[in-house]
């Protein structure tokens, strides 16, 4: 076992608070560059990574926010999922639950759940956000690609030093960011990604989220 | 930059051809235990991982051969995807013309093309299959979290010194799947992974897939 994938495995972390330091475009291209090995159906490699720094950054999260907060519906490419079956339900609550009670949020303190709620549109004070976009013909297989590439994004992004939090909360409203990442319509957004150099005084950045036994998510027949 | 992601991440393949080298129960909870440190929405984790070795596999496969011998018309989870834009198309078709140019078969020999197709089904040689499900009422946003569980995995199986190669293939029949590892109703079968050590003298573990140029798949807007 290679020590140090392990490592790199075992302290990624979603990381909801950035400090002000610039990534740069060699970085980007180098992250792009190793993630793109991933496997993908046939080698399709049916996806594309558009990154967004700078004031196009700034613009794009005032006019998210700016849409939420006048009531906007949300929109996602995708619909956002219920119907969890319970044994899955509980891990989500968990979450919370755990993620809160590191923070000090207490459940019914709106104003501190909402303050939290709204760094999303922040992207965590992130200096580069990733909009993940596939070909608009394309589903489902498309997508476990997409997962694919994430996956190994976001180690190698951390390996490099870096941070990231993947960010189903930036694809609410994809025609918004369409108009910064000028896809046109054979391609839809998927989600988005936080990523720069994680801030070691934010304290939900000592926050680890827990795993499920391995009974509930493995078994082996022989 | 870790050298050593960067080395794991060059130098896996999708490797199609394994030794006759078991895997263990010991690696099998080991490669899960690291995997399942992906990031998922909300942490829900909604996957599971079934590994089928020994008579199981043989049996499992022989039933997948038979009944495509037999002609029976696949009907994987999601229907395979086509319609791709012309530029990805032109990846696939370059695989194809890689691939078969590296083992030497000439696309108008049917009967060298017949036998490369049915080593898909024979797990290229694997002692373990893994089957990737998740709850039969989620989508689209829970295949991309097991992307994300995949392309990690990849890289942990690479780490450990074995291989693997994701397959779509094995996705077919997913009611034969299902009789072997008891999923039930409440879970569908998406796709296979073929698991084990690598054969070195398999010629197609030399061959290495190319990537498209970073502008293909990558922008930067500041």
């Amino acid at each position: 076992m290679s020590t140090e994938l392990s490592e790199l495995i075992q302290k990624r972390i979603s990381t909801r608070g950035f400090l002000d330091q610039p990534v740069g475009a060699a970085e980007l291209r180098r992250i792009v560059e190793l993630s793109s090995r991933a496997p993908s159906w046939k080698n399709a490699q049916s996806y594309k990574i558009i990154f967004i720094s700078g004031q196009p950054r700034i613009s794009l999260l005032a006019e998210l926010q700016a849409a939420l907060q006048a009531g906007r519906p949300v929109r996602p490419t995708y619909a956002y999922e219920s119907g969890h079956p319970s044994l899955i339900k509980k891990r989500m609550f968990q979450l919370g639950m755990d993620l809160y009670g590191h923070l000090g949020i207490d459940r019914k303190d709106k104003a501190a759940r909402d303050a939290h709620f709204w760094r999303n549109y922040e992207a965590f004070g992130a200096p580069v956000i990733a909009f993940f976009y596939i070909p608009a013909g394309l589903a489902e297989w498309s997508l476990i690609d997409l997962g694919i590439l994430m996956g190994q994004m976001s180690l190698v992004i951390e390996s490099m030093g870096m941070a990231s939090c993947f960010q189903a909360s930036l694809s609410v409203f994809p025609d918004i960011v369409d108009r910064y990442t000028q896809m046109g319509p054979d391609w839809k957004m998927i989600v988005g990604m936080a990523l720069g150099y994680s801030d070691p005084e934010d304290p939900g950045n000592a926050f680890q989220s827990s795993r499920a036994p391995l009974e509930e998510v493995m078994q082996i027949i022989d």
